[in-house]
């Protein structure tokens, strides 16, 4: 048997066969990319591929031709990335995003008239100020008057938390997306602290129940039993801060940011009260249109897909192929539908690269479903 | 310019080398895995990729190295899936499911001992029938019960709703399924169905305020709507058929399944009254050990990801490297920390392929924290 270093310089010769003949390919598929285009073809040719796995494979012993047909997804991936990326065909998402980097990117402005759910108070509330300084905020009674403000015009800007580092993805602000015109044009990561507080004469002897958001009553489930409280819930801290605070009874408290019972006059019985010091919340802001601000490095879009076997692998095999970094995949199931998704994936990528702008275009001309929710970058607050 | 078919003819030859190459290539890297195996090496050599990315990318214009990076990344994952393949060396619960495997599979028995949340009439009561035909079951209060029962031993199999094909995954589940030792047998598509139910004497005219469980209620909006009906919740829909029928109040009705309703003497106002007539809940049937069942043909894993750039794109090429179909993906937060997650993944699989085995055993030997959580088949109920 030979030694392994044999065996490895083997594969050094192999591979460096392999990776000439690799190139040579690419630039051929530069050439048809132009035939194609010239010709006003799809980049994507389903029978062609099936005819070349079929040539690739026929001599292939049995036991290796799973490999061999995996190795041509990889690269039919990569050839079409590239030729969709060469090809300046676009799509209504990429030939717009391409006129917006063709002026002058803007940031976010200082001031701006802005939706949030909830009450004073509310955590949104304090997001909002960190996107925009001198924020004009309207309060709606829950996330669907948000986005409805935002689509109407009636607010230019909103204010949403996506996702929350304890209880996970706020799944009915993603539902919600499936429903409205909106583009994210900043995210936030906010770290989330919660304090019981109560009327003045309150302390943890007198306090027998707390109210507070379900979400806030989750991330201090163990506070709670420890001390043997009552819950009660309420739609959202801030009102709850106000209940509290109009009852004058020292038997009940409420859970909440220490800004928010600083608001509705409360004394802070106990700071930081929730069962992990780490508690961050992810907040996003819409705006109607689909814009490119300075620094956008995030991309979120929301796709359905095909309901075969394979599909999601295709899909993300496509991310790979241009070497996209992926950092979220949620699903959330199409009412109606035997367990049909809508897919939301955040990447990390740049809509002035051409291979970023390929893909964009090749999931909006091949998907029934396809919604790019928008480019932006994340801020710390 | 050359024309489109003798572009064509070129990138078949090259596809003939390409081909070629790589089947010796991989013939070779069955050598090298006897090596390893025979010196007790890991088959993952992080070192050696690297050189190898070196040696193939450093002639290569600077514009293709990604793609060339990228082939070699899925040629990377089909060796390690390869080798793992071939080397015996196995995981714990490789060499387990191999030991179950060596001997008589046998099916779910006929009666068995369940655990299931809720009370008399809940849809995981009814789940558990379709599991075994002679249930004697223990209902228990919430989904830790059951999982609690199984763990103890107190019950030898529990029923807990998984996924609903309207409201989405049961992140209750998904969260505690971090904290028990259990595994999946069998799981079950079963088909939701919810009715008004009332006293004697109640009829539409006569109901202002329905009762039931959150997801229930959920599940009807919009016909709670367009009645204009309060609502109530309560832990689950049997609770609330049995509040309604020893009220003896016309006014109150409940949202349960015709079983429910039957079973707690109530009058069947109108049916079907979700918001979509295709309404499917998954359960699932755990047991405390691992079993491989007749017939089990889908796999379910649950695993951290080191919270560095590509962790997410690397595990699923492991899984499209060997043609494994994923169906679904999901993520809950770890509480604690700043955005890392628990992956859970479900796929089509069989466990007697050598590949599979070799990718479990790659998962649990090189993660943190692998879970398997079993192999079943799923029934239509």
């Amino acid at each position: 048997m030979d030694n392994l270093k044999e065996l490895r310089e083997k594969i050094d010769s192999i591979d460096d066969v392999i990776t000439e003949k690799y190139v040579e390919r690419l630039n051929i598929c530069d050439e048809i990319a132009k035939i194609k285009q010239a010709d006003k073809k799809a980049v994507s040719d389903p029978a062609r591929e099936e005819k070349i796995l079929y040539r690739v494979t026929e001599n292939v012993p049995e036991e290796l031709r799973l490999y061999v047909k995996d190795l041509y997804f990889s690269i039919f991936s990569a050839s079409k990335a590239r030729q969709n990326a060469l090809i300046s065909k676009g799509s209504p998402t990429t030939d717009r995003i391409k006129e917006i980097l063709g002026g002058e990117l803007k940031d976010l402005p200082m001031r701006a008239a802005v939706a949030c759910q909830g009450v004073k108070g509310a955590n949104s509330g304090a997001a909002a100020v960190k996107f925009f300084p001198i924020s004009d905020i309207t309060y709606f009674k829950n996330f669907e008057g948000v986005f409805s403000a935002v689509e109407s015009g009636l607010c230019e800007y909103g204010v949403l938390p996506i996702e929350n580092s304890t209880a996970g993805s706020v799944l009915e602000v993603y539902d919600l997306m499936k429903k409205y015109d909106f583009h994210i044009v900043r995210s936030l990561r906010l770290k989330i602290e919660h304090c019981l507080a109560g009327v003045k004469g309150a302390s943890k002897n007198t306090v027998k129940k707390v109210i507070s958001h379900p979400q806030a009553l989750r991330q201090c489930a163990e506070y709670i039993s420890e001390n043997k409280l009552e819950t009660e819930e309420s739609e959202n801290t801030a009102v709850a801060a106000k209940r509290v605070a109009e009852s004058g009874d020292a038997n009940i408290a409420v859970l909440c940011s220490p800004d928010c019972a600083e608001l509705y006059g409360l004394k802070i019985i106990e700071r930081s009260v929730q069962d992990e010091s780490n508690n961050f919340t992810r907040f996003i802001c819409i705006g109607k249109e689909l814009d490119v601000k300075k620094g956008s490095d995030k991309i979120s879009v929301m796709t359905t897909l095909p309901h075969k076997s394979g599909s999601l692998n295709g899909l993300l095999t496509k991310f790979s192929a241009i070497g996209l970094n992926l950092t979220k995949i949620e699903s959330r199931p199409i009412a109606g539908t035997d367990f049909e998704f809508m897919f939301y994936f955040d990447f990390d990528g740049d809509v002035s690269d051409p291979k970023v702008l390929g893909l964009i275009s090749e999931l909006e001309n091949s998907s029934d479903k396809f919604v790019f929710l928008g480019t932006y970058k994340e801020i710390l607050g």
